[in-house]
């Protein structure tokens, strides 16, 4: 037996006991009559003492010489702690050491084994073994999994089943972002690995499996950035007997455990806003609304004077900045520069200042008079002391523009809270957009997502009007997770593929299995899927969801050794049929 | 709203409500006057009715014209049953219909969805997605996913923490069975797809998570058998600071949850056989001990006479039949018949009669006295009334070829019970087996588990002989989980590669990774890993995995279009810088 308690469990109650330890040499403290080790295991740190006095000294001896994370094992009597620690939950008391084994030796970690660690992120990639060590790794892992169990226990008991479907598949046509996988016992064949288990799951539908979900990797290989890596894990959901409002009180129930279960917050109805009212009001369609700053519309306001440049702008819209009266000149230019980066793309920016005395000192005093300045504020909401900050130009860039501020004033007003959750719907987003390089319309969430009811007979005339019923859960200005009523009419369906530019038989090779299906006895059916390292992510207060793999690529997509692709020799390569044409 | 009620739902106390009811059209009776539905969905069937008398006749007609397997919504009002149907849930009641609209017609189905159906296999995979709204496919799928889900819970509970563990690794030479995947972003490089996650796993534990577990998808690029497919699905699990009696405790407590959760059955300790004791008393390293019919060695009893087959053969053995003295000499026939069969090979057998009346009668009576075959009987368990069979021969084949005969007899008998579960451990495996046709040693588990204690030496003198901290948990004859304590030394894992025949440079190439993070403080360590679907078969009471599996592959390894491998286009494989070479 390695050990009998953790170092993390030993309190008051254990003195006197007789105890067993292992784990590893955290941080050593030779004062020459005594030493302290601290020994650190998944659960927590215990100080070992050994001391002249009460240690035989060729114990004292062997504990000096213990190097960094060393990994040893421990026999010895819990006593009282002659000045306690009371910020280490074991910091009552102490074990004087007895016997002490060695178990493994450990070369110096080429950084510090510390919550705030000396080592970069490429060292700490290489050797990400040691940094899952650290606390704030090692507990965003743990949490990942607490919150995978409890999306998992949730959904179980929602009569949920969970369902494992392949990810050796058949690869189609035109699946460019597809990995394939040439198969050995297959020549010239290859399988595909999923982007998602999209048509299998309406299978399972098909198949009156009725409630299914899967935690699930999936596979993309495309240019990696921050927030994506090839491989990535989805909560996948579907229900079949379901419209929309049933699939959002669904899964709004899925958030509302979890942060109920994970944070202890009893949240009320999760608010709803079209996807229309999301661009005008916040100018996005994730927008965070743990804080207002609501887009005010100032065109009918705004274009009664001779300031051209709103006149001759398809949209003025500003936003309330609370206390940005104060800022000084200096400041307000710094803003101005910051909408003008090129990462933002504004133009300009005109600002009002809502002084506390009643007045207003804006950048366009020329052109408007006090009164036209009140109803700015009337209409973005300002109060005394606070800026208005607006921007105006066509009116897709402006908003987005304008949302980027938002953001950006609200993270440096620290409204932006890590343990506040403020989650909503996103509703009725449109079915398609038009690719302007491609000249086509494309589906916007994918070709499975049925139009709204209705509507069908605008997709000839009006496409880009049409909405969908799609939606995305929203939490904190991230889309956490995003799904839609699917078409269960395979004629439907086949109009849809139509409007998408394929042709009946690229429909057929790349669909044709799916359609087959819907012949014979498709429920209505809908679903939603969650990027589960996302959701961790939010839920645990970060920005990063990097931590919660425990074998992330680098920015290079690179990682330690372990999952990089690499030369594969030429008897493998003939074995499966294949030549390099570099 | 689609429904408010499932069809599984209704009972006497609905008796009089308004409900709405969705499904599939299960069958359909019409007598003229009267026609009634049975409506099915996941949860159930429930009667539908609509007559001349209570119903308006174009709702009749509109009924009349169902087809089997149309999906529809009914509305209508619950009624009691004239004649009940006490073997259906909902057979007290039917829903006397007002409203019927049909949510999608089907083609007929191909084959019945009945639990008994007229579909051949192969249709029935064509077709999977009908096949899963049969009660025995639908009920595996969501036995599968209980038992999942009960699995994480006592890991969970226990403090094990799930890891997901990447999917696209690093290729190694002589990766044999890998997978490789072609990676778009680096030309010429693959990635491979992992055969089982072990060395992450091992790099967790050096990492100090202590306990983790994951329900992971292994890939094997080989020939399909039986129950063998190119993605499966592992229960992998591991500990840190543990021997090899922590990790057996932790998992027969997993296995007792499942028993105890799923069965309601109780069970005491798991009996522990070392493999020696195992192939002796069985023949088997995985023995089904839901019944007896124990090896009895006779070699020391059965040598001192005139009978050479026994004489000159290393291994003389037998069992006991229980109520085989009854059988024809026809019977016995057949069954020296049936050992004779190529794929058991047994040269003969000699069997004894024991006789009601305490006499014998055997096919050796001419070598042997009575009070010879009382001795057999006796060392065999053999009471009045039983057969004793007997094999001869090579110690190992013999064993081989009587396992298979008790297992057979076993079967006939009706001893191998679905609703009986018999888990025992089986430990001490042998480290190392040779390879008649390399002439080299193996590793029987993989090359990272330890030897037992004090017997590294041995390595050396008599390779064979080393016994391994590696166990199998075996219930009702199939090994269902297998694991190891591992080595944590980097000197000890080099000795076992240089024995294992790897050179230096080998080892480095294919394990460098982990045999470099052991230099940072292994802790010692062990784990297991249980085949998932193999573990719901056997608790299902099923002798084939195939229904658990949605997705499954037919014998040829294609199956319905989804997941088989198909060519791709000239323009993909020019992308990823590839040719085929046919």
């Amino acid at each position: 037996m390695y050990r009998n308690h953790t170092c993390g469990e030993l309190r008051q109650a254990h003195i006197n006991k007789e105890v067993l330890l292992s784990g590893w040499v955290h941080k050593l403290r030779d004062k020459g009559f005594v030493v302290w080790v601290d020994l650190r295991d998944r659960y927590g740190i215990t100080q070992l003492v050994f001391d002249e006095e009460r240690s035989d000294i060729s114990l004292l001896e062997k504990a000096r010489k213990l190097g960094r994370e060393y990994v040893i094992q421990v026999k010895g009597k819990v006593i009282e702690r002659a000045s306690k620690n009371p910020k280490m939950p074991t910091g009552d008391v102490e074990v004087l050491v007895s016997e002490i084994t060695i178990l493994n030796k450990a070369l110096l970690p080429p950084f510090t084994i510390e919550d705030q660690t000396d080592g970069g992120d490429d060292l700490r990639m290489k050797y990400r073994y040691l940094d899952i060590r650290r606390n704030p790794v090692k507990n965003n892992l743990i949490f990942r999994s607490k919150v995978a169990m409890e999306v998992r226990k949730y959904l179980s008991d929602q009569g949920f089943i969970e369902v494992e479907t392949p990810y050796l598949i058949k690869s189609t046509p035109e699946g460019a972002r597809d990995f394939v996988v040439p198969s050995r016992m297959n020549e010239g064949q290859f399988y595909a690995l999923p982007q998602s288990p999209q048509t299998f799951k309406q299978l399972l539908m098909v198949g009156g499996l009725d409630k299914y979900f899967q935690i699930v990797k999936c596979f993309r290989d495309e240019d990696l950035r921050a927030d994506r890596q090839p491989e990535f894990t989805q909560i996948d959901c579907e229900m079949a007997f379901v419209e929309q409002e049933d699939v959002l009180n669904a899964f709004e129930g899925l958030v509302r455990h979890l942060l109920q279960n994970i944070h202890n917050i009893e949240s009320g109805p999760f608010p709803r806003l079209t996807y229309d009212e999301a661009m005008q009001r916040y100018g996005s369609d994730k927008p965070d609304i743990r804080f207002g700053m609501e887009f005010g519309e100032l065109n009918a306001i705004a274009r009664h004077r001779d300031f051209q440049v709103f006149n001759s702008a398809e949209l003025v819209v500003g936003i309330a900045v609370p206390g940005g009266a104060e800022y000084s000149r200096k400041e307000i230019d710094a803003l101005i520069n910051w909408v003008k980066r090129p990462q933002v793309g504004a133009k300009g920016m005109v600002y009002v200042k809502c002084n506390e005395d009643g007045s207003f000192k804006s950048s366009v005093d020329k052109f408007y008079t006090s009164e036209d300045l009140a109803k700015w504020a009337e209409a973005t909401g300002a109060e005394a002391g606070d800026l208005i900050c607006i921007l105006s130009g066509e009116t897709d860039a402006t908003r987005t523009q304008l949302s980027a501020l938002r953001m950006e004033l609200a993270e440096r007003l620290g409204l932006r809270k890590a343990d506040e959750f403020a989650p909503l719907w996103v509703v009725d987003f449109p079915l398609l957009e038009f690719d302007p390089e491609t000249e086509r319309y494309h589906a916007m969430h994918h070709p499975f997502t049925s139009p709204k009811p209705g509507q069908l007979e605008l997709l000839e005339t009006d496409p880009g009007a049409v909405r969908a019923n799609a939606y995305d859960l929203v939490l904190n200005g991230n889309e956490i997770g995003g799904g839609s009523i699917r078409i269960h009419d395979k004629d439907i369906q086949a109009t849809m593929f139509r409007h998408l530019g394929f042709t009946p038989e690229e429909a057929r090779s790349q669909f044709g299995f799916l359609m087959d299906a819907f012949q014979y006895g498709a429920p209505p059916h809908g679903g939603i899927a969650f990027g589960l390292d996302r959701l961790v992510a939010i839920l645990g207060g970060q920005e990063t969801i990097r931590d919660f793999i425990a074998f992330p690529k680098n920015n290079s997509g690179r990682d330690v050794m372990i999952d990089a692709p690499s030369p594969i020799d030429e008897a493998q390569l003939e074995e499966l049929n294949l030549k390099l044409d570099l």
